[in-house]
């Protein structure tokens, strides 16, 4: 990728999550991001200053010269900065009020707001990183587990770029060779071209098959695993539940632009983020001994990947268990004998025609006992193989994985065109379509409506 | 105070608010925090570089030898930093997982857990500020409104502290000029000692009582004013709380530290920060035709310091209404008559002995209405003096004012002891005492508990 750098105009955002904390920044970047700053800034002349400083100053107010925060100004010049553009990060006091009208203040001095995502899009767009690394920056972000985490930093580091180029690079090749067949056909080499051909689509298949094997996996550790953990009243659900969420295990995260009580709660375990589904229901079903209303859990069921169905063992199978058993069976499921420390009285014959013995774990919430087997059984549920593996790297998401697939069908058709004796300029067209899908991955061959819906999923200030 | 820098151990935290946003920031201060952070850095000398400078590279586990980010190491060298030691900023990637996981490199290599305000604590130790100052930091942080930041911008440019350390500076000289008196006994200077005593405590006691007539707006600004909305179910409690709660009045502050759905929703009424009381409690009573609960409104009166209740207009005065006026009837409240758009069947002649007519406001929720006149006359209830006065010198919380309150009380008693004729020497006592009391409030005189107690709750990292 070429360093050309293109100007476009200055924009600014909050770039540290929302809420109170000791520091937060208010960011700029284009051609005039220093000399916006430093209309409001009072200390130094940051248009003199050297790249890659900090300086001390006050933001003020320019309408009525009043002093708005003490802030530690740093100045970043193109093109050796994360937009590759001029950069002005203003660190100030991390209040919520203070942070806003310094932001207001810098619009007002001409700046833009950024869309979301807008500054690692400009980084895109100024051919310092491909799509694959601009993705891997929000996967960094979003990562609920180390490993999900190394994996993003992997992608970040060009790991999947590389690949991918090196995969069209192949292909790049045999098609430049077919071409110079192609053009000196007093040669007859029909015969080595669609050889050539063949070997070629029949090893970038088999590497495009290695990469989508790793796309579940990949996903699962991006987003997280969709978990319900359902059952009974009173069979255990909340203990299991709280045990999930102590021991800094939990990763809370607010949902943005919403005022309301709406947050998604993760867990790890053992490396697999888990995305609990439907906490609130489980604490309101737990607090009050009341129907376990069938019509809730049937929901929590349908938008999960995996099912902690947790039963009560010291009680007999009621006929709320078998229904959540029947609803269940088709799912990835662990299901959960609770209370083995009372007395049993579980007919286990008739739970054994239900449940296969290798779904079952016996837990007791009082002395934890059981739960390490049952977070291995998560963990094992998934990451069995990859561990071992070591391949870091990984498609992380359905973008990837999408084109990755038109990509293998684009080269088995390639195959199948050989097979079938299809003329060489038609078998071309179906290996350059492969060619140009492997593009859209790193963006080296992407729509412009693809790039645009693609950051806007980033956070804001990134 | 003297810039005598005292070497402490290095500590570290995370500076930026909690949660997943563009960039989060892990800070280092201490002797050792510049070799400390270059034991995980690669991309260049950290302990060669100048001070005040920004230095991309990566952070790298020591013992796995994996790369864990891509950063932005900002180096800043004592002593005109923050806390006047040496200070580096780990700019990150904003991930929840990845920078706890650098926190956790930093602290492996050496650096302790900072406690809440640690930072801070240090520029006070080391002579950078008063404690009027820190408070102002932890002020400006959580200022709800653009006021409050103002006097807390204030406060931190040090006018609290000159005006403070000002009085004491006119205590210190008539004590000064009492002891010469008192060392030539041989020139009869009783009188004129006397008199100056007097002059001194009335001068400073003035001052003393126009900060403490700043003291409660001080304390509104800062914490917000506690506020129910109380009324039947269906009177428009919720449609009132919902046109306050929008149009980005509203600020919506997470209590750290839990995975409940606690918030504080504060919004922002002209300048005058109100923190609602029991929101939770409006959207059940109001979402369920149910009976009141008087109790939870009796609760919500309790915890407030200003009321609104609500009535509907277009029915007769209820026995649930009268019951809520009449626990109300000592608070702050403004008596809201909603649905001024239906035919009105309230009691006016009945309502009048109950309310006065200056604490009545008329609203209809359909057209918004009279919502204007509400927000103005929570705006007079509380403001109604201080904004003509334009001072921004102000006494923000309960620790100041009470040693003002102390100060008092001792600058009367060395009034009254001159008034009873008590000799010069036991009026000394009372006057250094108010010397004294003020200079806690600066922290030139603070005892070590205290200080650890108020740095105790400022945030992490700051």
């Amino acid at each position: 990728m070429a360093q050309t750098v293109t100007e476009y105009d200055t924009i600014a955002a909050i770039s540290t999550p929302p809420g109170e904390g000791a520091i937060s920044i208010v960011r700029l970047s284009g051609e005039t991001a220093v000399q916006t700053a430093n209309k409001l800034f009072k200390g130094k002349d940051l248009t003199k200053v050297p790249t890659n400083t900090i300086n001390y100053g006050h933001i003020i107010d320019p309408d009525s010269g009043e002093v708005v925060d003490e802030v530690m100004a740093s100045v970043m010049r193109a093109p050796r900065t994360y937009t590759c553009e001029d950069i002005v990060e203003i660190n100030c006091h991390g209040g919520i009020v203070g942070t806003n009208r310094v932001l207001q203040l810098v619009l007002g001095a001409g700046a833009r707001m950024a869309e979301p995502g807008e500054f690692t899009k400009r980084a895109f767009l100024n051919g310092r990183i491909d799509l694959t690394e601009a993705e891997s920056v929000m996967d960094l972000i979003r990562a609920k587990t180390d490993r999900a985490m190394q994996v993003a930093v992997d992608q970040l580091d060009g790991d999947l770029r590389k690949l991918i180029t090196n995969l069209r690079q192949e292909i790049l090749e045999v098609l430049a060779q077919v071409e110079v067949n192609i053009d000196y056909p007093e040669y007859d080499t029909d015969e080595m071209t669609t050889k050539m051909l063949r070997e070629k689509a029949e090893l970038v298949l088999s590497r495009v098959d290695e990469l989508l094997q790793t796309a579940n996996q990949g996903q699962v550790l991006r987003e997280g695993l969709a978990t319900a953990i359902v059952g009974r009243p009173n069979v255990g659900k909340s203990s299991l539940l709280n045990h999930m969420l102590q021991e800094d295990k939990a990763i809370v995260t607010d949902v943005p632009g919403t005022t309301r009580d709406v947050l998604e709660e993760y867990v790890n375990v053992r490396g697999v983020p888990l995305k609990l589904v439907d906490t609130a229901g489980i604490r309101k079903t737990e607090d009050k001994v009341e129907k376990i209303g069938v019509e809730r859990s049937r929901k929590a069921i349908t938008q999960a990947d995996l099912v902690l169905l947790v039963l009560d063992a010291s009680q007999p199978l009621a006929a709320e268990d078998r229904e959540l058993l029947d609803l269940t069976k088709d799912k990835k499921r662990i299901v959960v004998l609770n209370k083995q420390d009372l007395p049993q009285q579980l007919d286990m014959a008739a739970l054994a025609n239900l449940v296969p013995e290798e779904q079952i774990i016996r837990t007791s919430m009082l002395d934890v006992s059981g739960v390490d087997a049952l977070d291995k059984q998560i963990k094992n549920l998934f990451f069995g193989g990859i561990e071992n593996s070591q391949s870091t790297v990984m498609v992380t998401n359905a973008r990837q994985s999408g084109l990755l697939r038109q990509a293998k069908a684009s080269l088995k058709s390639v195959l199948s065109g050989i097979d079938a004796g299809m003329p060489i300029d038609l078998v071309q067209i179906d290996m350059t379509a492969a060619w140009d899908k492997l593009g859209e991955i790193t963006g080296d061959a992407a729509p412009d409506e693809l790039i645009t819906q693609l950051f806007s999923q980033f956070c804001l200030g990134k």
